[in-house]
């Protein structure tokens, strides 16, 4: 490479990397407002993070970084599609297009409405009072569809929301594969309802001391990979994970005394997250080349180590007689079977966030459609909650009982994310693809789980996935590591396996 | 006030809350840093806290600073000697005066070479090793001169680092008060050597379960006024106080289940400091008219605290009976006076950190005469066991059997605080001077400790000291709130009654 271009990209780097490091300071800033922060002191960490969040604009947006790019676009970097520096060069061009398009006054009146009308929705779904919630609902369309023209589009303004979250996702492409999944997941759905094997859910809803299960979930997270020497698990109203950067890697948690499901099932997923940025490369932190790929991929780990490890038979062959001992009171007489369906119940439920993994994502694909339409202006928002509950009982065959449990339970709407909730099923899909490839290639990988090991998947997955960083998009990656593009099939064999099995269909 | 002058001083203050800003979320990197950080995340955290510390000098220092100084001390705000405007634009030029004399080169050097003297000091002192540590410590003296040179004195090097911690101190007016102090000390200490009176320390070295410790410590400090609402109680290995921004200032305790003065006396103290803290004005945030005055005054809140009021009898006429009920084992068949005897011992002993109130100033009076020494140069560093050794013997009648028990037991010289020592003292004698006349102010204060009543205290302590923030140095504060200048006569007195009641003497 000429010294020219060598110390051009130098530069990009150096100026990429502090801009990440001030991001940095705001994601602890960030976990300690969930955690630790007295209850006082949340002005103060308004103001401290609104200077951090301005601070990291203001460098990341720098003309200088549009200069650098268009330079180093024409360099020899480029030659080679996937080395290091063209990948910087390409990802760092995507993102930072899309920050300059947006105008700071778009990006500021976002920020205060979407921060009001959370505000707003948390009050009046307590009430299920849609018809207070609806006219922030309306400003918060409006600007998403703003921030959408800004941006840019091929197709569709809702495909420039999407990728903001899944880079490279079309809803052309996301509604193929959803429309193929749907098709055969209703039937399984049907089937399991059908089936005379009924889960004993009182198993599950036993006596679960936090303290024990706090122990219990720590080990089972240990135990898959989640390194506690780089790591740290507390509670928090919303569990979550968060990435402070090389060797600071925190998830966090939520008990409830009376079911087990929720802190445990919820600990492997954060686990499964924080795996992923525990596994990206510490030499290229601060670049795309070091950071994970996309939301979808990002849940695509999490829902892996929650669902097809940590709900998996052999997992529970190894931990089931742990369990028992640390809750004698709940599981001491409880058969194996009995316990491993119960944790397995499948049914059609009102909430997106209890739903189990068959049902789960019929939740999204609905909001996939709906969104799509209030996108286009298609559906009015005031005729939102018709739609939702119309669709709900095509998609379940049940009518929520009112719009907290309806149109308005779920956060993300108030908050402008719309383009976010596909996400979640195409991490079910990766997951499948990726968990069926690594079956695949190491076939004794369930034996290995009971007896304890996952250290193989573990590794696996740090190889294909978590240390190329943003080498590869989604789609991409899939592809490379799989060598199928993304589609619904392994997650249908999974899930008609697993559930046939369990449900005698 | 004219336009001109208003504008400046606006952009003045503006300019000094962002590097305020800065400062306080370097604050809470360091406190998650002592907490709660995985320990892989150091790496990353040191590169977190060098660029916040590089941004907030780089903004502290700003050449525009100076100017508009420069321009505001010659307006009409400065005509009031203590209003908001005249205390921040005086304080201000003294702060940026000593931050713009110390070149770059030496700031950085200081930071290298304390930080791996430190080590090395940690290191050595484990195996009482003074030859390894003597290198380091002969750098870092003169480093420190080489500071004081650029900061620049009156009468001697030694002053301007003393002025650092403490501003406006000297070693003559410093010197002057110690002398009388330890004239009145030292026949007290043998006083109370030669006393029949002897303290069962079997008491408090009884069995006090961690998290009992932990209930009771938090009682403690709610009930003198710290307040959970806008701080927090850890656990660390050092305990400290941090103010992270208005509404957030954290304390830490350590515990040891064999011996209940350590979490206890030391959450006291902490809570002292935050309540100091907690009691700056808000408005003022962000300048010097809403900071700590010095190192000395936040010592005489966390001093008063700990032993005026925490050591002192109706204190514990309060919270005996609940200390019996929660650590019956240890207090249960206990009476009264033996307790308050036990948590009062004074003996002449090795650590400072581990001596009473009585003792605990010739511990600092000693490390006042060497330093002065150190940095003239009268004393080599080569030498300073022996005459640490020769002068203990002098002030305790006892020899260090080694030194790590000797000069190796502080951490502070080998990270450059020279001079920052005699602030522990200062404490000690505004403490008692600010308690005094308190306690003539409000003649009952003594039987509202007994009924657990601390409000009024805390209320003139918030409206005398913590609401004024820097409008006077230390000393002129103690004159205006006690109508004396700073003297050893009140702490004699407050040590002369205590203890001579308590060792019938």
């Amino acid at each position: 490479m000429s010294d020219k271009f060598e110390k051009l990209y130098k530069e990009l780097v150096e100026r990429v990397r502090e801009a990440t490091l001030i991001g940095s300071i705001e994601s602890l800033l960030g976990w300690d407002e969930r955690t630790y922060m007295p209850r006082a002191g949340a002005e103060n960490r308004a103001n401290q993070s609104a200077y951090l969040s301005g601070l990291m604009h203001q460098k990341i947006t720098d003309p200088r970084i549009g200069e650098l790019l268009s330079e180093l676009e024409r360099s020899p970097y480029m030659k080679e599609e996937y080395s290091n520096e063209a990948v910087n060069i390409r990802e760092l061009r995507h993102d930072y297009d899309k920050l300059v398009k947006l105008p700071q006054r778009l990006v500021e009146e976002i920020t205060k409405t979407t921060t009001m009308s959370q505000g707003v929705w948390a009050q009046a779904r307590g009430k299920s009072d849609y018809a207070t919630f609806l006219p922030w609902l309306e400003k918060v369309i409006d600007l998403d569809i703003e921030k959408a023209e800004c941006l840019g589009y091929e197709k569709e303004a809702y495909d420039a929301l999407l990728d903001t979250y899944e880079p490279g996702a079309t809803v052309e492409t996301v509604s193929k594969t959803f429309s193929g999944l749907r098709d055969e997941l209703v039937p399984l759905v049907e089937a399991i309802a059908n089936s005379s094997v009924k889960p004993d859910l009182s198993i599950v809803n036993g006596d679960y001391p936090v303290d024990r299960q706090a122990t219990f979930g720590r080990e089972a997270a240990a135990a898959i990979g989640y390194n506690f020497e780089s790591g740290r698990l507390d509670i928090t109203a919303h569990p979550f994970t968060t990435g402070i950067g090389p060797g600071d890697t925190r998830i966090t948690t939520k008990y409830d005394p009376k079911f087990i499901n929720q802190a445990l099932f919820g600990t492997l997923h954060e686990a499964g997250h924080g795996i992923y940025d525990q596994g990206l490369d510490p030499e290229q932190y601060g670049t795309p080349r070091g950071e994970s790929v996309s939301l979808g991929i990002h849940e695509s780990q999490s829902r892996m180590w929650e669902n097809m490890v940590g709900r998996c038979k052999p997992f529970w062959r190894h931990f089931f007689p742990r369990a028992q001992k640390i809750f004698p009171e709940a599981l001491g007489q409880v058969a194996f079977d009995d316990f491993y369906l119960s944790v397995n119940d499948v049914r059609p439920s009102l909430i997106r966030i209890e739903a189990d993994e068959v049902t789960y994502n019929l939740h999204i694909m609905l909001r996939f459609e709906l969104e799509q339409v209030l996108i286009r202006k298609d559906l009015k928002a005031k005729d939102l909650p018709e739609a939702w509950n119309s669709k709900f009982k095509d998609f379940f065959g049940i009518t929520p009982p009112d719009d907290a449990r309806g149109c308005m339970q779920d956060v993300h709407w108030s908050a402008g994310y719309f383009g976010y909730f596909p996400t979640y099923a195409l991490g079910n899909l990766y997951a499948a693809m990726f968990f069926a490839k690594a079956l695949e290639e190491m076939p004794d990988l369930e034996e290995q789980f009971a007896a304890g090991q996952f250290g193989q998947l573990k590794k696996w997955l740090n190889e294909k996935i978590h240390s190329h960083g943003r080498r590869y998009r989604a789609e991409k990656l899939a592809e490379v590591v799989t060598g199928q593009s993304l589609n619904h099939k392994p997650l249908m064999t999974y899930l008609n396996k697993k559930f046939g099995e369990l449900y005698k269909l």
